[in-house]
């Protein structure tokens, strides 16, 4: 259980234990501090695996009938408790997200939804799909729509994906077994992440016989631990193994540090017992260092490929050269990501690498067929799917959709957004006039902006404060 | 009546029915099912046509002297109800909106005010306008203006007609009648919907005996029901026959999705329930294969053509490419529109598409005799007229417009929406310098950004939050 | 006075009468209808020039002591007063525009601030000059700015003249007769408006003795009337004739049209008597033909030339065409200019124009000697004088901060008000490096964006309804 | 002290006194008006070193446990005091900047904050750090990240120095001293400002024996008082002179000129009696001349570089122009900066300026080594430091993030803004594939958008206002 690893690592002054289960297991929360650390500072113990939390694993917040709120005289007043709406009101993703940040715990919603810096990258991955403009065809027959593919190989019943995402537990206490289940039932693989709060067992176990999943992969700076740990996912069958080379070092998530503070309150010392030189974050890159290897390179690529015969890929590609150079390398494909805008603030959105990837890949003889290029970062619609898929990726992949719909509602709910998400794909392209995922082209989609970073010129005070708008009549 | 057809459905289980004026008459919902289905998932019609709108087939709000209005602190108090303005305080089309949104049913108001997705598209129409600036021209003799015109060899007070709205009797008792009576006092052609809420023979009774008008069709997987209907148009004397090709499913209205949960209240499953599998899109998808062909594709054109020798043209069109295929087949024309935002969103405007549609049909030598190319969507002033007639537009179609004249104040709305837009136009071709509408060309407007699809960058929330912004002397 | 002129139209019911001073005289209210007619529609008069007005030409709003307001549980309360702030608390343009907002009568303010439809063009004059970027040079020696120049021969203090704005007594009790005074101690000429408040002997006479001003003209329909106001200008030594030829018709300004609804109350016809088809405006424009040609066209400048010495220019190019027409025409330059935004919307600010325009007389052979191009518009600082005379303009017009600076604090606002510019103009030239007007050239601006009009993509709703903006810390 | 010197200032009428510590001494308010007038108006004493302000040289606010309030229904009620968080809650700069609003006294706040009229390139110097977009490689070992550099030959801890800024002490009372303190903790030179608030010689004794500065020099018109102070500064040892070119006048800051009315009140003389010709500015104009030469230009660089050793820079270059005449004329190297946006408006931010400077600088034989660029304005963040090194910066200065993280903690708080400054550059620089700071290339950034100034269209009020946005699920 969560708590118990929490309680280890807590008494265990950060030093490795030893638990059933342990080995390499990177996939697996249970054998802790081992696994925990690598990619979190241990403050994101403290404020996300609290005893509130973990003891029963509450991730939803309780629900009083009433909740007391502070009225502007400063008498106290019963305000009606949020009241989630049924399933069936779930419309699109971002329903999912809403009632999301309502039933969450504020400490999960605050890591699950935070990211790098000032979060431009994060938002901007969804937004730079509306750069993208449609160019539907019409008088196409378009009364069936197929939009099933394979990716890698696999059957899915669209073409997207799970893609790894920590500590599910945070938002359901099912967890990743929910996920491998909705999985399961919308036809679509899932990427096993190696920071699961499940074990790699269990995950594994709840598959049904003829479920095909893929799994995420962080490079231990003891290599003998990750070549185990990928020999076990090979002889369960795991068919992919994505290895993450986007995240060396824990991304500044400022919504997700703020939390500690606001929690901690008066008991944090003042500003004369600190000399401002306590860095925490100093310890926290040091201590990384243990777990995920920050010196991983190209020229361990070979090592990676010697160690599996499933398909490799390299997660975090942001750029042409580093594509052709995963193409070279005889890697299977690559994931254009920017680790859902969690990392590095102000690059480029997946969907924004995409053009450039494909072309140069193809300048270097890269086919559909010996080079898959995936990306995620922002799909909310039905649309962004397509858009992807006309640009050239195999599939994409989600992540916190998966988990707002997970904490939201459980299983059903990430059935759910998974057939809202068909239902627009299925739109679009009846509509596009491409009733198949082959016949979804470039032609379909504008790109001319999509690389336009635009940051308005700031506004002027003055002249909008002495204008005076137009208003409509009703409103007179 | 309305409400008939609403019964029978509902008693007949989506059952055809045997109403007289049956046939095909896709152009009346008098018979019910048959027509209203294939377009309107089976949802439509338990939120549109409840009992209380449809018994006395009430669009309007109930208009009680005083609202019932939830104060902070929990007690009701009565607030003013709305004061519709007098007729001449309507000074533009955006006045009709604003005062239709107050006095017409939500679920009605929801209706015909939602689009697509995230209804980017629907917004976007209008401001694509407003990325064409004007280029006017000093010391021509425009004593006179004339913005009469033809539009397919039909005379017309303005380059503008009525566009194909479903359900007109939402808006107003009168419907489609007032619409058509509307349509002749302000001289110009209107476009008789498939879905309309009167039947065909009364909307055509409605006409003047001079008055033309032109028809929208829905092509029924039925080839012979559609022949029957055409048939029966080219009798009446109707000029032209645009077939909708942009329409092969319903799009996802959102704003009218939603509409139905908030009614129904919790009477709606809980999400134990619901297995997330559950899918009445699904449903609405196979009806409408029913009705509406999406099957329909270029093959299907020389029997279209074969059937009357009215005009055919096609109304969706979104790219050069399709246009100069119905040129190509003998077509004689096609309207680039977007079905008014309405579904796929992220696309493009038809103002954004006519540049293109033009240089690629003239490059194929069609002229302005022999194909005539149309616009909807957006427009909302005279200018945008302009704008549209400038590209080579031979007149622009107007939807919701009607809809929201008719339903604040019914026929003598429409007729004062369509003189404003009159008197804008007048004004902007005399500001212009051109006194009549073969002198507006291509050089009176700048369309350098009319392709831009700009995003800014998310905001810097830090930035802007630290920031303390000027104010005038008197605000201080 | 002005109000006899409106009760002599009021009871002459439009027609022309016969009052001393009478002839042409358009630079006269105080002749009446036959003057205020040409440029506006009867309610105009009903509105602007209502008793209360009129009698005491009251532009200012009475000063109550206290104001009533109405407090959110519906009884009333005393609120403060407006505070009119000390002149010296002026620091810049928009200063007095926010005052004159607080202290004119709504109505007048109404007629002032207002612009052509949307509004579009008359804010994005201003912001226009924001496209500009600013390129300085520095280790100039700056000891000395002279900002003196000369405008069309004639000395000014800064290359900046106050431009014909209308019925300047809205704004205050003295009128034209202070903006002559003002104009005088700033240094800078007035353009004489044909629709003054004051009669032209009237304003002729306010001038110093070696006071040089312009005048605007509007053509009359009867020739001979125009060449007797022409005549009499001359003779009074004025030096220069601006034709205004971007106002065949009145702009639509709705914030002006509206008013008068807002006022009329209840009184108004209800929808039922209404037939729609009563169009005001119709009428309004069958009266400017009486007084103001819209016939106007290049045929007529030879008469033009013919009948004065003075030089000829034109008011309200918007292209270079027309700037090349002027220029071979023979005529001493132009104005670009829209007119205030008060006429066609969406159309180019006058600097935006100004780069094409110098481009191509140029190329035909025009010297900043023999054809003198000015631009008016959005000028509200120092720094846009900088950049119109930077890209060519021999000066800029100033209109409503005229008006706005005389509403607020008389003849001596519009001082101070000229005197701000003055300071930021000479700051900006200091920091530019260019000591003097010649020294100001176009490589000191960046126009790379000028010419961008950027209508951003609609906002996405759902996604920015379910992000959580990131605070700073002494927010939390 | 601060006090003394105003009231000599005061008492003298704005003559020079004759203090201790005189000669030329720019360095030091002690010496008081002699040297504090020449950059600033006689108002900035008025205003800024009020007694209550300047006698305890109190910058901080009192810290009232409760503050006073008006409620709505006219009562005061006590809000709770703003409770300084603790230090280590200080994620980023601009929570320095959050907190140093809230405690600081608001002239002083005023003065620090300001920017030149309408405060748009104030704003724009950090914005436009986001128009660069990180190209980030992977799989680099990026185990060891070392951003130590020297800076003009003396080693740094990270890209970066604090520049030159007036009158610390406003911030806090310990003022420069705590910065020359605060740098050497941080391991990064401080640039002496002229306009100091302790002396030249208080500020050198502040050092550690081996800690380098440099220093900041306004050129007085008379010469010799400049040659000796630079002769002190040469015999401290001060390493470099960054001599500023871009304030040969002060910039008007309307903020800061605006709190002298809000705070005066009504003892301003009325209208009445101001004639509008009044203008203070021009008094504070003529000031200047006396202390800082506008005469100063190209001329004068051979004398600067024959007074001293050091190396001699220009602080305020802002074209590539001006940088090649610095290179042509021997010096060192230049600044590209705007002066925080204190002077001139709408210019370009330092960081757009440089690849400009770069290519132009290069293609003369400018290398590294022999010339040195710098830029500053709006360095908020590690990836700022990041990007202006890609494009060729050998490092940035930080003036108020350096001003406000000392006002809110003091000395401790300079050390924690720049160790977060290190944990963001060394988070990019991880995460960009960039282990030092010479692999740092401009490779890895993407500038395309970096030039655009864009200023949307104004917003369409009427469009918006009609439309009834989306709304998420749970927010219904």
């Amino acid at each position: 259980m969560l708590c118990r690893a929490q309680y280890v690592y807590e008494a265990g002054g950060g030093e490795h234990t030893t638990l059933e289960n342990r080995g390499q297991n990177l996939g697996n929360i249970r054998d802790a501090t081992a696994i925990f650390d690598p990619i979190h500072p241990k403050d994101i113990m403290d404020k996300l695996l609290k005893p509130a939390l973990t003891m029963g694993v509450r991730a939803h917040k309780p629900a009083p009938k009433k909740k007391k709120a502070v009225k502007t005289d400063g008498a106290e007043e019963e305000v009606e408790e949020f009241k989630k709406p049924p399933l069936a009101a779930m419309l699109n993703s971002f329903d999912f997200e809403s009632v999301a940040r309502e039933v969450m715990e504020p400490q999960a919603w605050g890591y699950y939804s935070s990211g790098g810096d000032d979060e431009i990258t994060l938002r901007d991955n969804h937004l730079a799909f509306q750069r993208i403009t449609m160019r539907p065809r019409i008088l196409v027959n378009v009364r069936e729509i197929d939009m099933t593919t394979k990716i890698l190989g696999v059957p899915a019943s669209i073409p997207l994906y799970f893609t790894a995402t920590a500590l599910a537990k945070l938002a359901h206490q099912e967890g990743e077994l929910a996920i491998v289940k909705a999985a399961k039932k919308a036809g679509v693989p899932y990427m096993l992440p190696t920071l699961s709060s499940y074990t790699l067992d269990e995950m594994l176990e709840a598959r049904t016989p003829d479920q095909v999943v893929f799994s995420q992969l962080y490079v231990n700076p003891e290599r003998s631990r990750s070549e185990e740990y990928v020999t076990k996912l090979e002889k369960a069958g795991v068919q992919a193994l994505f290895v993450t080379v986007d995240a060396p070092q824990l991304g500044r998530r400022e919504k997700d540090m703020r939390n500690k503070f606001t929690q901690q309150g008066s008991d944090v010392q003042g500003d004369d017992e600190d000399d401002g030189a306590v860095d925490r974050s100093q310890g926290a890159t040091r201590a990384i260092s243990s777990y995920i290897d920050p010196g991983l390179n190209w020229e361990d690529v070979p090592w990676l490929k010697s160690i599996t015969k499933m398909k490799v890929l390299l997660k975090g590609v942001q750029c042409a050269e580093d594509a052709v150079m995963a193409y070279k390398a005889g890697l299977s494909g690559c994931v254009l990501s920017n680790h859902g805008g969690r990392q590095l603030d102000t690059c480029r959105p997946g969907i924004e690498v995409l053009p450039e990837v494909m072309e140069a890949i193809k300048a270097e003889g890269a086919t559909k067929e010996n080079f898959a290029v995936f990306i995620d970062g922002g799909v909310r619609r039905g649309g962004d799917v397509f858009k992807a898929v006309a640009l050239g990726a195999q599939a994409v992949g989600v992540g916190r959709p998966v988990l707002y719909s997970l904490a939201s509602y459980g299983q059903n709910g990430i059935v759910r957004m998974v057939h809202m998400l068909q239902d627009e794909l299925q739109m679009v392209m009846r509509l596009a006039g491409t009733p198949n995922i082959p016949s979804i082209t470039e032609k379909h989609v504008i790109t001319t902006n999509l690389a336009d970073h635009i940051v308005p010129l700031p506004i002027d005070n003055l002249t909008h404060k002495t204008y005076q708008g137009l208003e409509p009549a009703a409103r007179l």
